[in-house]
Order: structure tokens, then sequence, then C-alpha cells
């Protein structure tokens, strides 16, 4: 079970920069108001709430089916698409590639060196491709589809279309009409779960079962926390108590970046799954906090100098790891070097501990305000905790900012720009601003 | 040669939010100033200027060694010891380990879990270990250390010894004590040349060569940036403008946070580099930047809608290729549908190119500024360029600032509670600090 220590973001801890309990029950009406939007599902995309209660045997089926045919699992897919699944695989099956089969790789992005890389290394013979993208036009997966789906053909002939699984919307797009005019496998992402919300959807799912993870582990871990991240009594629901601190102390503090910092490297995708679905959803409006993924104890070495001692701009969200699950002593060589034999006789789990909480101390004792949330151990249950948890959390502060948490209206522009370049119809106007532009553009540079 | 392109932050082009010539031109004395330290390098730490005229032999010789005599090159170290070396094996040799000998570890957290990976994946009889860290006693670093030469010593007996090579400082330290005492093999971070501006040092070049990259490629495109980015005419002076945009933005315009974005995955690591740069050399005395690590086109689809919707607090700086190297068409197949057939024919780096200057156009279109850094293509050559012109240009913002860009002492105290947690003589005040905080914190969680 998670724990949020929000100790160091009270006044009666680190003094002016803090918030009192008053500031919060202030706010009672809007918590209320945000809580009865969840409670009474008055968004038709809160529908991931309800993933937690989907049927999962297809998923399984086909996830059985990859495993046994083969030694490559392909990920096409980009933004809510990939960042999920990464933050799985990572998470649970670190260093996967050099250790475990089906090999994993997740195409994210339209970089040809990168899709070289891949296809260079993976033996198309023996690949299985996940398609992924909700509304079926995404182009960055698009252009990787197209490309996989005739090298493919070329490889295994008809064969080829028996090792696609696509995962979209369950009626309507351009990858719904292609599973049915080629009939290929498909998992539905369910109509009102957007992208950036569908990690425990077949979207985060399929891959976990793929690489030997229990969908069903991570799917309870996250119906464990659900009820206490719905209840009304904020003091007691760890996801409103999240947002309506970030949201108070950017309000009444203008702290407007929150750092995601788990100590421990494989849920460094994580905090980027975090950032995606906290920046995409409530920034708009010009309101918004810029969420920032960092690790420790990596970034005390690169970031904690700015959190320190730069501007008063930020709040840290420090993830704690109990039980790394294995551990190494520090042996007592050097004995007589004072700078280095203090450490003998430790483990790096006490060195990785007491480092994360002399942080926190150090940010506190600043008047710097940060909150921990404390994990037991890093398996698929409390992982399904964490993210349902940060998803709950998200929206409820999109409803605090009383901003739609499930649009993305500012990303529209960019797509209609790069469809004039790419020469989609009706878009001619749109190639001849980037034209126009490119003139401009001419005069400022060295 | 690299070009800068800041027209999108040009009050010609993208109105009030940008700047104007004579608004530059108002801060000659300032820039003037800042021009002159560097100069006549009134800093000890400028000293990494220099380093593009170092002696490369002995680098060359080592490297040498370890690729006939490893199959694992395993890096300990952390910060700038670490984010150097990690981008340039990222941007000149991706997926490294998948396909090339000897693979590559690099260690940087003490994160237990992660070193029993590393410890299963490589046989350390046949593994080099390099231990970088310029003060010699960074805990991080010699926690491995000590772990390492023990595990090294069973394996390997009386030979361990010989598969170390330490990089510190060329006098100083816990490490440079143990280099004499043991005999070990070891390269020097000159004296003035802070972690954080070592990367053309040793710390990089050594990485570089194991990896069969010619560490003088690095240099040379150094040398090529280094007189354009020293002239004093800051209109051509391509680091300058670099740093007294940013400086303005947010003196000026309140822009407080920098956004890296390159195109390209394999530069991602480079952007996490430039961070630690930017970040802990200007984040003091309560002023500062914060730079945030970016990735295009994949962070479109997770940080795009905050940029362009989200508070005016940033300034957007991308990264272009012009020419990726390789390239893959996108196939006719589907050709009636429509959401995808209009990417036929086109290729990926047209794709990713056309999505970098729609973003650019979208965002200069919403009034946001950003600039645009182009590189030809990543290579070593190129590589060697930007580091080098990101190292003046921080400086040279520091100096902007009137800071000392070389220092980060607000990482002091959460160093010495750490050693108070771990038992160093001289620190049992600080251990008696965290267990009464730790009274205090019990009061606010759920």
């Amino acid at each position: 079970m998670i724990e949020l220590n929000f100790s160091n973001m009270m006044e009666d801890v680190i003094g002016g920069n803090g918030l009192s309990k008053s500031a919060v029950e202030n706010f009672r009406e809007k918590i209320e108001g945000a809580h009865k939007q969840i409670k009474d599902r008055l968004w038709p995309e809160l529908a991931f709430l309800d993933l937690l209660f989907q049927d999962t045997s297809k998923i399984k089926k086909i996830a059985r089916y990859i495993r046994k045919t083969s030694e490559n699992f392909l990920l096409l897919g980009i933004g809510g698409s990939a960042l999920g699944p990464k933050a799985v695989l990572e998470a649970l099956s670190p260093f996967h590639n050099l250790q475990k089969k089906p090999r994993v790789f997740i195409y994210d992005n339209v970089d040809p060196r990168t899709l070289k890389h891949i296809l260079s290394l993976a033996d198309l013979k023996s690949t299985s491709v996940n398609v992924i993208s909700k509304s079926g036009s995404t182009a960055e997966t698009a252009a990787s589809f197209l490309i996989l789906w005739e090298k493919m053909e070329k490889v295994l002939g008809k064969e080829a279309s028996k090792k696609f699984v696509i995962t979209t919307d369950p009626e309507k797009g351009n990858l719904r009409r292609i599973i049915q005019e080629e009939g290929l496998l498909s998992l539905p992402i369910p109509s009102g779960v957007g992208g950036r919300y569908s990690v425990l959807s077949p979207v985060g799912l399929l891959l976990a079962e793929v690489i030997g993870i229990k969908s069903d582990e991570l799917l309870d871990g996250a119906k464990e926390i659900h009820n206490r991240c719905t209840r009304p009594d904020i003091w007691k629901n760890p996801a409103y108590l999240f947002g309506t601190f970030l949201y108070l102390m950017e309000r009444e503090k203008q702290r407007t970046i929150n750092v995601m910092v788990p100590y421990a490297d494989s849920l460094k995708p994580l905090s980027e799954w975090f950032c995606q679905l906290w920046a995409e959803s409530l920034g708009k409006e010009n309101k918004g906090l810029t969420p920032y993924p960092s690790l420790g104890t990596t970034d005390q070495h690169s970031q904690l100098q700015l959190w320190i001692e730069g501007p008063q701009d930020k709040v840290l969200v420090f993830i704690r790891v109990n039980d790394y699950g294995l551990d190494i002593k520090m042996p007592a060589v050097f004995k007589d070097v004072e700078g280095l034999n203090y450490l003998s006789g430790h483990t790096l789990s006490e060195l990785i501990k007491a480092e994360e909480e002399a942080t926190e101390l150090a940010l506190a004792k600043a008047k710097r305000p940060n909150m921990a949330i404390t994990i037991p151990k890093i398996d698929a249950y409390h992982m399904g905790q964490l993210l349902h948890f940060f998803e709950i959390a998200t929206a409820f502060t999109g409803f605090l900012y009383e901003i739609n948490p499930f649009n993305q209206p500012g990303v529209e522009e960019g797509k209609n720009l790069t469809y004039g370049m790419m020469g989609k119809k009706g878009f001619e106007e749109k190639r001849r601003e980037v034209e126009a532009h490119r003139k401009k553009r001419g005069k400022w540079k060295v």
C-alpha cells in the first residue's frame, strides 16, 4: 500500500513557504465539486476508472500466441501509446533485451536511424508487431506501420498479417477499418479512454503479458488503491491530497514546476509517463503545471543545486522504495582511506535510502516544499497502484483548475502544418504558410 | 558547422513576446564584461577551454588495451562523470550493447537492482572498470568502486588491479592516493576542469575511444567552433547569442524554463547532459533557469500541449539534423485509406523534419518564443561542436547573471546529512538532525 507523506509541504515544518491545514480546508467546496465529477462520472473520459474490471482473457490469449511464435515484440506507438508500456517494461523487467525473450522494441518516433537499427536487430521472420493508436490516424504511428507492413510482407508473404496486433478504438478510425479488411488480430481501447489514461487498458497490459508480467496483478494493485483515491474526505485520500497540494502551491505560492524524483533507475520511465499525463492534461488556457522527470540519486548531481538554491518555483515529489528486493554490501577494502571506509559494512539500499531522506531534509531546511510517496516494493501490484493513483490525481487536479483534463487542442496546429508539408489533401494552405515563414526565418541567424 | 536561428525569438516575428535587436544592444556592456572574463581567462575553471589541445595519446593507448582485453566496459561515475559519456555513447553508437563489443554499462546511481543486473550480465573476467570522480570522494562512485574492487579481486586475483582505470584529479584526492598505492592505470581531469565541463577531457574521450570513436574528431569539431564562440561581436557569436537571449527572456519576460528538444532519439542524453550543465551552473542565489530535457517528435505527444497553451514561462530550443545519414521510404500500401496514404512516397526524414518545422511555426504563431540549432549530421565532429558550444554558452550566461558558474554549494548539506546517516566520523550531529526530523515527519501522511 502506497503512502503519501506531505509533512515537508506544511508551514509547521517549513515555515512561510508551506501550507496550513486551514488553507486546504478553505478549498473544501472546490474539492467537493471535483470529487462529485469523479463520483458521478460526469465525463465519459472517466471510463479509465472502469478499466480495473475489464475482461483480460483476449489480452492473455494474444500474449501467449506472441510468446510462442516470436523472438521480438515491436511496439509502434507514440505519447500515451508508448509511455505507459515503457514504464511497465522498465520497472518490471529492467535490462530486458539483454536477458529475456521476446526482446521488446518500442518505436515511438519517426527517427530513421532508430528504425534502421531496430530492423537490423530484429529478424522480422520471428517478430510480432503491436500497432497502437486510439484515433487510428497518428502520423508517426501510421508512418512506421506502413513501413513494417511492407517489410513483413516481403519476409513472410501472406503469413505477415497474422503477426500484427492492432490496439485501437473499438469501432472507429483507419486502423479499425484495416483490421476488418485484412482480418487482423486486435484489441480495443474503450471509447471513453484517452491515450494518456490508457496504460491499464490493452495498451499496457498486452506488453505486460508478453514480457511475463501478470496483468491481473497490475489491476489488483489498482483496485486496492481505487477506493482510497475516490474517498470524499480529502485527508484520507492520497490522490486528492496530491492534486490539491500541487494546485495550491501553484495558485498561492507561484510554484509552477513539479519535479518527480523516483529513487530507482527502473522508475525513470514512470516519471516520463507521469509527465505526459500531467502536462497534456493540465497545460491549457494559459494555466497548468510543468512536470519534470527526474531520478534519484543521479540527479542530486545534476538538478539538486537548482532545486535548493535556484528560483522558488518548484515542488519536489520523491518516490521512495522500502524494499529493493535484493541488496549488495560494501566490503571493507581500502580500510585506511577515510574518505571511503565509512561506507564499508553498509549496503547500497541503506545508502540510497539515506540519500533520499537527506535530500528531503536538506530541501526542507532550505524551506523548499517537497512530498514523498513510499511504495513497499517495485512489482506489478504496486506499479498498478502508482499508475491508477496518478491518473485519478490528474483528472481531479484538472477539475480544480476548471479545465478539461482529457483533451489536447493545442497540438492540432502543428499536425495541420505537417499535413500541409506532407501533401495531405485539404491542407495546401498550411503548406504555403510554412513556405512563407521560411522566408521570414532567413533573417536572424548565425 | 552548426547554425543558430533565433528568428522566432524576435518581436518582428512573434510580436510583443519577442525581443528586439536594441534590447540586446542595450546589454552590450554586460555582454562585453562577460566576454572579457572568457577572453582573459579570469577564472581558473575556464581551463575547460584548453582541453581542445590536450595530448590524447595516453587515452588512446589505454582504450586500445581495453578493447583488446575486454568484452565489457563498466563506467562508475555520477553527474558530470556519467552524463557526458552517456551523451557520446548514445549519439555515436546507438543500441550499442545489442550489436557491439565491448558492451558498455554506465552505473551512475546506487540502485542495488541495477548493479545486480549489470553483474549478472557482465562477466567480470573480461570486464574493464573505469572509475570517474574529480574529487575522489563522491559517495555514490566510492560505493560501487568498493564493491567492484572486491568482486574483481575474487574473480581475477592479483590481476584485478590491472583492469581498473581511474579518472580523477591529477594530484589530489582519495582516488589519486589509491592509484599510487595500488599502481593503477589512471587518466587526469585537469585541475581547473569541473565535472560538468569535463566531457572533452578523458572523462568522455576514453569512452569514445573504447567504443571506436575517434577522440580527435570530437576535439576537431570543438576547435572549429571555438573561435566562433569566443568572438567579441555578439551578432557573430552563436554561444553568446544563445546565452544572451535566454538570459533576456528570463529577466525581461519571466520565461524561466528552457526546453531542449533534439529531433533525434540518439540526442536525448545530450539534452540531459545539457540540463545538468545549465542547471548546476546557473541555479544559485535564488536565480537561474530551469533546463528541461525533451525529444522530438516524441514529446509533441507529451509536452507540446503545455508548451503551446500552458503558462507563458518557457523558451523552446530545437536541435535540427540536416542529414540523418540514412532514410526509409513509406511504401504505397493501404492506398485507399485517406488517413494514411498521404504519407506514401515520402521518407521518414522528410516527415521528422516537417514535424520539427511545423512545431516551430505552430509555437511562433501562438507567440511562444523558440530557437533552433541546426547540425549537418550526427557524428563525432558535430557532437564536439555541440558540446563545446553549450559549455561556452553556459559559462558566459553565468557571467551575465554575475554568479559563479563553476561551483555547486547547494548540494553540500544533503551530502553531510548522508554522511551522518552512514556513520562518517565528524557528522554525528547530522545524524541526530535526521532522526529529529523523522519524528516531525510522522504527523502529515495518508
